[in-house]
């Protein structure tokens, strides 16, 4: 198992299969190419016997110096709760520390539980929101008609 | 009219109207609030009577010192025609020269005959692709299954 940069090169193999990994459903469109060309220093994936099985899409805020943003994260369904999930986030937030920024920020949908519970596990805090579903604070519309987010955020 | 950063309060009265800016097209998947949040400093709006007009989401690439792109471009559909457009771009240049950067990429859909004709007019070649449709070169697949785009660049 190796950890890695993202590389141009592997946003095809990623994106062929992005929607079945997510058991079908179209997220695709939130993961166009340019995270892979122009965030991919900031972006890591996990390689094991050189198939990818994990990556982690972040960037440093230009607009805000001191923090960042965790955009998209991928875990193969053969290779979930293998703890690949909190390696990338670690090696994010070293990256954050390095550039002397002390804030991460990332959003989630408030119908994904598995991904609320990650990421209070991983210390995330949410942010107060116009609307609450099962106790969990979110936003509506954050990122437009319809697309509610939970909103986290972290300091490292 | 004045040209002015975007903003993070930008983003719902955007958001809100973006897909019948398209006709209808849905076009708001493809514009997350991030970029509202953490590029305002290389995108613009145009208010016109203190109603938002046209806007341009830009940022300057991270992974590539020389270059920059621009994702997303939006103008309201009873103010085009107006050079609203070409005044984005115009300020966008700008700034990527202002960093002594010297590379402009984006994309679009290869039915968007109005949109390759706009780019063509702004001094953009378009880049080689594996497939060609009604004489221009795209690259299949280039965002996602069947989400096939024409690559521009241009030197400033």
């Amino acid at each position: 198992m190796k950890i890695r940069n993202v590389h141009p090169s592997d946003y095809p193999p990623i994106i062929a299969h992005l929607d079945d990994w997510w058991g079908g459903r179209k997220m695709s469109s939130m993961l166009p190419r340019l995270f892979f060309e122009h965030f991919s220093d900031t972006s890591y994936i996990i390689e094991k016997n050189g198939q990818i099985v994990a990556f982690l899409i972040g960037f440093l805020s230009k607009s805000q110096p001191k923090e960042s943003y965790i955009h998209f994260v991928g875990v193969h369904p053969q290779h979930r709760h293998c703890g690949y999930g909190r390696l990338l986030y670690e090696r994010f937030f070293d990256t954050v520390r390095q550039d002397q920024r002390s804030v991460v920020r990332c959003v989630t949908s408030p119908i994904n539980t598995t991904s609320i519970a990650f990421h209070i596990h991983m210390g995330f805090q949410i942010e107060p929101g116009e609307a609450i579903l099962d106790g969990v604070a979110y936003d509506p519309d954050h990122d437009g008609p319809g697309e509610h987010r939970v909103r986290f955020i972290r300091q490292v």
